[in-house]
């Protein structure tokens, strides 16, 4: 006997592919479901569709957009004098948020990382070289990478291909995060927060 | 500025409803989505919609199937003389991988719990005791509930109505579960565990 009706499994197992979702958690989503009423189900539906039609790529910075070129890329009011490069479009909201950047981004697609296959020739570094060179208005690069392993590599490689250029290429500060208490700091940050310390 | 292209603000939103699942959570089921082939979101949106038009309630025992009447309710080989009360439909699957119970079922679609307005009215309880007075040939009813505060109530409750009908009613072992150090166990589960030991 199978265990489950058809159109409850085939959803469990689309919902299994979602990242960080198992079976179990896939199941319970499926039974929450159940529950709604019909309507909210095919506002999802209509909005994973919807997902897979409208939204493209920016021919300019990459993230995500529903125009050809996204709302950031023409905005003429954005300086044109600094370039944030980050890894993934997520990281543009999160530092949209912050309300302290008003320039122009590119996004790479993921960071240098051999092991799974992301070599520097499947990210838009290629592109970004090419915009840089196009771009004498642009005078300051900032690496907005993850301080992590790749991030890093990403960063040596990136700084080693951009400095050529001869613009300024700086990197996110390190130091301690909000909230975090000097015990649990791990030396590497503990040791940039000391070298980079502000005066009062 | 929006911060993100509304197709993908539209499904965070909906994915946001599932049981668990925050903001972060939804926008990285969304980024991830991104990444798939277009013909991945449409078999994901496909699943969606024939959920809400396919699944419907079993008339007998209230499980969710794709027939008026459920694959195990309209088996002839099942035993007619047990009769397993469980919480959820997710319940039965779970009974059937332990393939030690060869009866039919019934979902009450819940537990008693005054706080979430979980009454025993919005219960299917007056559908169970329609069917077991008119069902001569049950000769046992397993009260499948979780040990919970919930689970108990509605055992007790259940007890009191089925009680004249004159049949055995039963429920789960309580004991260790597999893997258990006794240093962990509560009293309630380590009393339970002494008083119903077993002779080897």
């Amino acid at each position: 006997m199978r265990r489950f009706p058809e159109p409850i499994s085939n959803l469990v197992a689309a919902f299994s592919r979602l990242p960080g979702v198992g079976p179990k958690t896939a199941l319970r989503y499926v039974f929450y479901l159940l529950r709604q009423p019909k309507s909210d189900l095919s506002v999802m539906a209509k909005a994973i569709e919807q997902l897979a039609l409208k939204i493209q790529i920016c021919s300019t910075c990459f993230t995500y957009t529903e125009r050809p070129v996204c709302d950031i890329c023409s905005n003429p009011s954005r300086n044109d004098d600094v370039l944030c490069v980050v890894e993934e479009s997520r990281d543009i909201s999160t530092i949209e948020i912050t309300d302290q950047f008003k320039g122009r981004y590119h996004v790479l697609g993921g960071t240098i990382n051999p092991i799974d296959g992301f070599m520097p020739d499947v990210l838009h570094i290629k592109e970004l070289v090419v915009r840089i060179e196009s771009s004498p208005n642009i005078r300051e690069i900032i690496l907005a990478l993850s301080p992590t392993v790749q991030g890093e590599t990403t960063i040596l490689y990136l700084t080693k291909q951009l400095k050529p250029f001869n613009r300024r290429i700086s990197r996110l500060a390190r130091g301690l995060p909000m909230g975090a208490t000097l015990e649990y700091a791990d030396e590497i940050t503990l040791g940039a927060a000391l070298s980079s310390r502000k005066e009062l």
